[in-house]
């Protein structure tokens, strides 16, 4: 088998670039502590949990160095600007230390441009200096959309534009990606989520200036990494289970 | 073709029980408007809207005699307790007069029934005496936690429970809903909701005690209605693209 193209990359230089997504709605407490408990084995840099499960995730994870981020507005983003601030303020207040917000995508699609910005403004606001990523959920958008999208969450003063809520019935594509990257400046972020199931995939995105990975598949694309990092073929492992 | 096994009924009286959902992400301002306006033409019960869209359709519908509800912690039912009552204060001050809450359902499936208990008990003290609904989710349950849940809703002081978001893969079935019918007390109604698309459908959900409709296949089923009202045989239309 030959090596792979990519530049050889540590199981751990991945495994800081991870929030692992802990969101589906149905996990049990059961199922939500084998996450946690993975993520602290593998030493990622966080997981984004429910809001639900924030203040159980920061008892459960302290210690560990794992962040414990969450979602705001999630999944659909129709919730009002209101309501999205004071959800971050109790997410804040029960420790978690990044939020992924939801933009109101209906606004969006209307070209309401003045209240998408609004919208993410408050949320920046009340996260008090925090790391505001924020969902545009490309699936439902055209390229313009998304181009204004990115655009208005920087003037909002938001640290990442991210792709997807995984719940959308579509995820990242690096087309989309590469569209994100060139439509805000260096000082924001892009961070890839939805369809992100195995370590080939991260690394091309990768390539195109994400730099940080929301999937659900973290176990199998932290061990495909550490084969690959021992010298082996690596695994090519993808975890079609996940999002 | 033969008539109807069903008592006559008019499409008057259809009307009367069904709340219109306009609650998918992606819908612009323009088809938002356009589905308040058909609520108001059919002079249904109410229109349940997306919380960022509650201001908009009280002022569009005011006068119509159509009711403005909205969704609470909708779709998943993951936010904290504390979000969940400040979104329906939010709710509550720009007009709306039904909550369709999303329960816990990670919580009703690991049996934190005191949890999933106080979370709908926080919503109704929030609705300060309107009427609160209370989403099972039903397909991401089991008998035993639809059971669990409805009786929950009925101790939390909740006016109706209701099985579906529209979001899940899965929607009411005359099974599940005839569980629910008979877990709580006459005082408690149920609302049947997902995959509710044509009006024999309807009516053999009216059979099992369910008074209240959650559909986006308003105007199929209620011009199926009228066509049987004037002696027809009527459409038996089933609009597919609805939930």
């Amino acid at each position: 088998m030959p090596e792979t193209a990519d530049p050889i990359v540590t199981a751990a230089e991945i495994a800081a670039l991870i929030d692992h997504a802990i969101l589906k709605p149905d996990l049990t407490r059961a199922e939500v502590d084998a996450d946690l408990d993975m993520a602290a084995r593998y030493g990622i840099f966080s997981v984004c949990v429910r809001p639900s499960d924030v203040a159980h995730a920061v008892r459960r994870l302290s210690g560990s160095g794992v962040a414990v981020g969450t979602v705001i507005g999630f999944p659909h983003g129709t919730t009002t600007t209101q309501a999205k601030a004071a959800e971050t303020v109790q997410a804040l207040a029960d420790g978690a230390v990044e939020f992924d917000m939801v933009l109101n995508i209906g606004r969006l699609r209307s070209g309401l441009i003045g209240d998408v910005e609004a919208d993410i403004a408050a949320v920046v606001e009340a996260a008090a200096g925090h790391v505001v990523k924020v969902i545009l959920e490309t699936a439902l958008l055209d390229e313009e959309q998304i181009a204004a999208g990115s655009q208005a969450a920087e003037r909002a003063g938001a640290a990442f534009v991210k792709t997807s809520t995984g719940f959308a019935g579509g995820g990242a594509t690096v087309d989309h990606l590469r569209l994100m990257r060139a439509s805000v400046g260096p000082r924001v972020q892009v961070k890839a989520s939805g369809g992100v199931r195995d370590l080939d995939t991260l690394l091309a995105m990768r390539e195109v200036g994400v730099s940080r990975f929301g999937t659900s598949a973290t176990a199998t694309i932290l061990d495909d990494a550490a084969a690959r990092e021992a010298g082996g073929p690596g695994t090519g492992a993808s975890d079609t289970s996940s999002y």
